[in-house]
């Protein structure tokens, strides 16, 4: 009898899990396995605001994939994801192409810009290691300039930061502890540098507790954020940003850099090859197969669950995306065996923590609401969480967040 | 009887010796001693091609001033000069101006582009802290954007160093052991950088040993260093350079980063305060004072001495400076009580060593050539014992280079 040939696409958070579920559970005669990545690192998605702010080096925040797949039943392979041809049941590959017999998408997100004329010319976005490097790079660039010009231009020294979510937020709060270093490394005197952060909704990270917010808004303010809430951006330009102001009127925020931080949207891939779509993510079925597509499962930032409680969307997340794999691991060892009765996924959201720096932050865990180091310290566990299902003990000694207080 | 008022403008390695010197000789009922300075910190001029490849921070380059002066004895004033008033005395500052019955000219140099179209817009120089550090962080931004474009472009890797004089050659030097650890730092294949070094002259490093010089290119080399010598830059371009081939033809060479490090000039506070010079620097008397300028001395870069055995100018060097400044204090102690038999200033020229990076130099001290790991201890010897002679032995242990192997 033939194995089944398991392709999987991406290893992000979902990829990566389904690929280290399937190694334990899948034996090397039960199936033909390969993983598929751009990159030979797997990246933390969700620590890379503090690689953008500098904080953290961008080798803290990525691993080899050869360090946690077992590559006796698992084949790497790096590559880029051009398209899925469905009906032949086949990946197209930049250099190659794959056949399958099932399919999982983990391709993760890009940046939505909604449109937004210049966004993708002139502000940078926080989604993997090479942006955040070149985030980092680019504000250094600009303090290392001040100094040289005959006629001082404060607003190098601004940073515009667009969007007051998740990632908004958590960059905001590494941003503020750099800058005074990089006020010593450039002699920059620290009241020159704004940072404003702007936001088109009316409030700061929605469906967060309003106390808890509060807290975060103040904390960042007295670190020296400037917030615009409900202000839209219209425009990026070299310069800066252009935001709408009352009715009619328009103004312009002078800025040397801008980090758009306000949405994402699945991996152009999905809508390439012809899946139904909103935004690039799949509604997928209760056992996170793509609907009409049997053989093809979707995680991480490419599916879409909705919470029936609210009936909106689950908030795209790592721990969402790391229980999909499970359970999508779970489903392939059934259809591997024959089996066609697969497990429904239901997401456990055990909590929340938004970061607010290195020393800080807002959450709600085990139902408990907290904030500052308490609330800190729970975030870099459950980072380093993440590193123990993915690379088990050995990855979390290597790239564990050890410094609590 | 009034004091007589000395002022220093310059607080580089001539006019600092000056007031090193002139603080042990002088008393404080003697005379009253100011010293100027654009910043409130002295830098290793001869240092700042290490801190602008990175290979040095630029903190390990420079060191406050008001560490090495007494300030019971002589008053720092952190300003920035724009002229000169000889006729009346004074010296203007961009915010206040001086009186001055004696004055030291250490003002220092500043890039000459020989009026080479597009050097001053689109090329650095290795000329300041700021500018240093601005270089530094100009590569490691073309190096951080390579892998975020879609369409890579390797010229964005490539360097060009105007100049295969001192600055030149130590500068390559550097970068050519920093190069690898940039490639590691952004994931950047080594053969795809890039260095070339452009010189209009016939040779590398005119005056110095044929064989030394020899050993210094073919180290280069085997580095990755492209030499094109006899080459002259026609136009610098936000792209890239325009060299001159052959009679009439021209060649573009593209590079993401122009370093100009072919030329400087004495300050051009010089010729706006009437003086007479050639490039800024003043050709002064035997006794350091400015001809026609009896209460004017002049050190360092802004001083043309002749060497009378080759009938051409000394090379500006720190060593010269330094010799200069201690001449030129005595000189002032004999003036400011009352002695107008002024000595006379000869440069004793120890020895040159040309750096090739932190573990190769070429070199000839007390009349011996020597290259490599011996010619590299040298040259750290040479550069402690400028901390040393401004700023005895705790700025030795603070600011020394003890990697020595």
């Amino acid at each position: 009898m033939r194995k089944p040939k398991i392709v999987i696409l991406g290893a992000g958070y979902g990829g990566l899990m389904t690929a280290a579920k399937l190694q334990k559970t899948v034996g090397v005669n039960e199936a033909d396995i390969k993983l598929v990545n751009k990159n030979d690192y797997h990246y933390e998605t969700t620590w890379l605001h503090e690689a953008s702010a500098g904080t953290l080096h961008h080798d803290r925040v990525r691993y080899e994939i050869r360090d946690v797949i077992d590559r006796n039943k698992i084949e790497f392979i790096q590559g880029t994801v051009e398209e899925i041809k469905t009906e032949e049941k086949r990946v197209i590959l930049e250099n190659g192409e794959l056949a399958y017999d099932y399919l999982v998408v983990g391709l993760g997100a890009e940046p939505e810009t909604f449109g937004i004329k210049g966004l993708k010319e002139y502000a940078f976005s926080i989604v993997s290691v090479n942006s955040a490097r070149q985030i980092r790079e680019h504000i250094e660039y600009q303090f290392a300039t001040y100094n040289m010009e005959a006629e001082k231009k404060d607003e190098r020294l601004a940073i515009v930061v667009g969007g007051a979510g998740f990632t908004g937020i958590e960059f905001l709060g590494e941003l503020t502890n750099r800058i005074p270093e990089l006020c010593r490394e450039y002699d920059v005197d620290f009241h020159k540098v704004k940072i404003i952060c702007v936001e088109a909704a009316p409030m700061v990270l929605p469906g967060f507790d309003p106390e808890l917010v509060n807290y975060a808004v103040s904390q960042l303010e007295k670190k020296g954020v400037e917030f615009r809430i409900g202000t839209a951006i219209k425009e990026a330009t070299p310069e800066g940003i252009i935001v709408g102001k009352g009715e009619d009127e328009v103004e312009e925020i002078k800025a040397g850099t801008i980090v758009w931080a306000a949405g994402v949207r699945g991996s152009s891939v999905i809508e390439k090859s012809g899946f139904e779509a909103m935004r690039g993510r799949i509604k997928v079925q209760p056992d996170l197969r793509a609907p009409g597509h049997d053989d093809v499962f979707v995680v991480g930032d490419c599916a879409l669950i909705i919470n029936e409680e609210i009936n909106r969307p689950f908030p795209p997340t790592a721990q969402i995306a790391m229980q999909q794999g499970e359970v999508c691991a779970r489903n392939l060892a059934a259809l591997t065996r024959g089996k066609n009765d697969l497990e429904t996924f239901t997401p456990d959201i055990k909590g929340t923590v938004c970061s607010l720096g290195d020393d800080d932050a807002i959450g709600i865990a085990f139902g408990k609401k907290m904030v500052g180091g308490k609330a800190s310290f729970m975030k870099k566990m459950i980072d380093n969480r993440a590193l123990y299902m993915l690379g088990g003990p050995s990855l979390v000694l290597k790239k564990g967040k050890f410094n609590i207080f």
